[in-house]
C-alpha cells in the first residue's frame, strides 16, 4: 500500500469505528454496550481480513492471532483500547488497533511470517466509563481482574455482572480471559499522547518512558462563614482565600520542580454565596510524576505547604489521598528498540513520560512494555476535536511496522 | 421598669415574636404570609399597650404613632423590620422593633408628651427572601417602591400582585403606603451589628457613620482545558489558577487598603473533574466601602488587578458588574446626639460603618436617618445561633431612650 492510501485506509476505519456510537455528535462507545458488542464485530472481521484468528475473550476483549514460522510460538503483544470517554474524539485507543491489524496486514500480503506469532489485544474497557472501576479488560487479559468489580453499578443501576450476563458473557467465567506469563514477548502500544509535547517539538512520535503515578488528594479547609460586609479584613477567617493561597502553591511548585504535574480541577467554597465570606473550602489535587519518590516528595511539600497555609490562617485542614497509582516504566529494551525504528524512519526520536493512564499499566503484570506516541493536534483528547493527521498515522504505521519486522526478543535471564 | 426587668421583657417579646414562624427550627417569616399578618396583629398589639394608635399600611408595614404635646407635629421615626431570612435568628430587625415600643412604653407609662410625635415602622419586608427585590417595605413608605415588583414571582410561582390580593391588600394602592418629607423630623434605627467589631472592641453600642454602598462583579476567566497528566506545567492556561492568584490579590488589596471589604464568596471551575486542567473559571467579587468614591477606586484597582493576572497568563477576561448600591450617609447631626446618648449612658462612643444593608437605605429618601448598632454574639447572624444578651440589650433601650428624650430636630435651613 502507497503512504497516500494507507493513510487514507487508516483514517478511513478510524472514522467507520467511529460511526459505531451511542450518542450522534462526539464519540460514545461503553463496556459491554450494543456498541461494544457491533464494534467487536468489526474488529474481528478485520482481524479475520487481515489472516489472523480472531475471538471475543471472556471479557469482551477482541483477540487475534497470526501465527509465526512455528506454531505455538510466542507472541508479540500489540493492542489498545476500543471503549471511549462519552463524548469522545474518534483517535484515542481505536488508532492502535487499527495501525497494529494494518500491519499484519502487510505481512500477510507479503505471506511474510516471523519468527514469533503476533496477537492484537482491542481491549474492551479502558477508560472505565460505566462502572467506576479502569482497565477492565487488559486486567482480565492480565489475570488481575478484581472479582469485586462485578457488584459496581452503571448509572441505571445495573451492576457488571447483569451487563456481562446481557451481553452474553459468563461472570463467573472471567478467569478464562487470562493469559500466562510465557505466552508473550513484550507488549506495544501504539496511542495518541493526548498532549501537546511532540507538536511543540514538532515530530510525529515519541517514546514513552514509562506510564507515570498519580496521587489524588481530596483537601478541606475549615474556616469561619460571615458576612462579607460585616467582617472587617483582618477578622477573617476565610476557608476560599485560604485554598487560593494553596493552589497559587501547589502551581509554583510544580512549575519550579521539573517532572512534576499538579493539578487542581475542582475547587468548591461553602455556603457559596456572593455576600457570605466562605466558611469551608475543599478542592482537589492531582499529582503526577514519571518517578514514584519524586511524586512522593512532591505530594508531602504540597501537603507541609497547605499545613503551613492553614495555620498562618486560623484555618482546620483535612488532607486526604483518595488515589495512588505507581508509575509503571517501560522496559528499557523495548524503549531502544522503539527509538531504533523511529530512527530508522527517519525521525529524530524523542523521549516523553506519558501522564495518562493505559493498557499497558495492567499488562505490565505479565509482560515487559513499550509505548510510541503519535502527535495529536493542539494536545486534545477526550473531546470531539481529538485529531492526527492522515501523514502522523502513516509515519505511526510504518515505525511499528519498521518496530516488529526488527523486533528482538528480550535476552531470558 | 428595673434594668433586670426590662431585659426579661425586651428578651421575652423576642422570643415570643419568633415562635412565629413557617419553620419550626429557626426562623422563618417572609413578606405577605400567613407568619406576615399574625406577626403584624402582635405588633399592632404591643404598640397599642404602649399608648399608640396603630395600624397596617397598604404594603403591609404596622405603622403606629405616639402623640406629641401638639397634636399632628412632625415625628421622630423609629423602626425596623419583622421579617426574617430563612432558617433565621431572632434579633435582626425584632429588637429595633421591640426596643423602640418599650421606649414608647415606658414614656407612656410616665404620660410624658415630647414636643413631637413618634412614629414606629415595622417594616414587613426588608430582606426581599420571597420576591427577588429587597426593602420592599421601607421603600413603600418613602415612596420609591417600583410598581415592576409587582410582577416578580415567589418560588412556588406565586407573583407579588396575588400575594397581596391573597394577603388582602390591593396593589393598585400602594402608594397609600407613601409618606411626605415634612411628616418626619429623622429615622433612627437600633439593629444588631450583624458583625465582630463591638465585640472585638469590648462594646455594647456603636454609632452607625453610613450604611456602606457595594459593588458586586462576576469575573469570567477563559483559559484551554487539558489533560492534568500530559499538559506540562509551563504550557498551561490553567483558568483555575489564575483566579486563585486573582482571589489571594483581592484580599492582599483590601487587606492592606483600611476600609475597603471584598470578598470572593463563590467559585466554579469547570470543567471541574479532578483530572482536567480548568478550561473556565467562574467567581464573584462583592466590595463594599462607607465612601462611594473610596470604593469606585478599590473596584478599579482589583479590576486591574484582574486584567493584569489573565494577560501574563494568556486568559481572556470577562468582568462584569451586576449590583452597584451607593453609600447612605448616617446624617452628622444624628451620629452626634447618638453618641451623646450613649456617653450619658456611661459607654464610650465608637463609629463604624453597616457592611450590611438596612431600611435606612429606602428612608433617607425622605428624611435625615440615624443608626445604633447594638453587639451581637460572635458576630453571628442569618443563623439561629444569632444572639444579643439581656443585658446589652437594656443598654440599647436606655440608650434609645435617653437619645429621643433629648432629641433636637436639626436646625431647618
Amino acid at each position: 500500500m502507497t503512504g497516500l492510501a494507507l493513510g487514507e485506509h487508516i483514517a478511513g476505519r478510524i472514522s467507520r469505528l467511529a460511526q459505531i456510537s451511542e450518542s450522534e455528535a462526539g464519540l460514545t462507545r461503553v463496556f459491554l454496550s450494543r456498541e461494544h458488542r457491533q464494534a467487536a464485530g468489526q474488529l474481528m472481521a478485520w482481524m479475520q481480513e487481515a489472516g489472523m484468528s480472531a475471538r471475543v475473550d471472556a471479557i469482551g476483549n477482541v483477540v487475534g492471532r497470526y501465527e509465526g514460522t512455528a506454531a505455538k510460538a510466542p507472541a508479540l503483544l500489540l493492542g489498545s483500547h476500543f471503549d471511549s470517554v462519552r463524548n469522545a474524539g474518534q483517535w484515542d485507543g481505536p488508532l492502535g488497533i487499527i495501525t497494529a491489524i494494518a500491519c499484519v496486514a502487510d505481512l500477510n500480503r507479503r505471506a511474510k511470517r516471523l519468527p514469533f506469532a503476533i496477537e492484537i489485544a482491542a481491549f474492551a474497557d479502558e477508560e472505565g466509563v460505566r462502572f467506576p472501576a479502569t482497565l477492565l479488560g487488559s486486567r482480565a487479559l492480565a489475570g488481575t481482574f478484581d472479582e469485586r468489580a462485578l457488584s459496581l453499578r452503571d448509572r441505571d443501576g445495573t451492576s457488571m455482572r447483569e451487563a456481562m450476563q446481557s451481553f452474553g458473557l459468563d461472570p463467573e467465567h472471567i478467569g478464562a480471559a487470562a493469559r500466562a506469563k510465557g505466552e508473550f514477548l513484550a507488549y506495544l502500544e501504539l496511542h495518541i499522547e493526548q498532549g501537546p509535547v511532540l507538536e511543540a517539538e514538532g515530530l510525529p512520535v515519541g517514546v514513552v518512558t514509562a506510564i507515570s503515578g498519580a496521587t489524588r488528594l481530596l483537601v478541606t479547609l475549615e474556616g469561619m462563614a460571615g458576612h462579607a460586609g460585616t467582617v472587617p479584613m483582618a477578622m477573617r477567617r476565610d476557608a476560599l482565600t485560604g485554598a487560593a493561597e494553596c493552589i497559587v502553591a501547589i502551581e509554583r511548585q510544580c512549575r519550579d520542580d521539573i517532572g512534576l504535574f499538579g493539578t487542581v480541577g475542582m475547587v468548591r467554597a461553602e455556603p457559596g454565596a456572593t455576600n457570605v465570606i466562605p466558611g469551608r473550602c475543599t478542592f482537589t489535587i492531582d499529582m503526577r510524576c514519571a518517578s514514584d519518590e519524586h511524586r512522593q516528595i512532591g505530594v508531602a511539600t504540597a501537603v507541609r505547604n497547605i499545613e503551613r497555609i492553614a495555620r498562618e490562617r486560623g484555618l482546620a485542614p483535612q488532607i486526604d489521598v483518595v488515589h495512588e497509582q505507581r508509575t509503571t516504566p517501560c522496559a528499557d529494551w523495548l524503549q531502544a528498540q522503539i527509538a531504533a525504528a523511529i530512527g530508522r524512519q527517519g525521525h529524530r526520536p524523542i523521549s516523553l513520560p506519558s501522564g495518562a493512564g493505559h493498557d499497558g499499566m495492567a499488562v505490565a503484570a505479565i509482560t515487559d512494555i513499550g509505548m510510541i506516541f503519535i502527535r495529536c493536534r493542539g494536545g486534545v483528547s477526550h473531546h470531539p476535536d481529538e485529531h492526527v493527521t492522515e501523514e502522523d498515522a502513516i509515519i505511526g504505521a510504518r515505525v511499528l511496522l519498521d518496530l516488529i519486522e526488527h523486533f528482538q526478543p528480550a535476552a531470558r535471564g
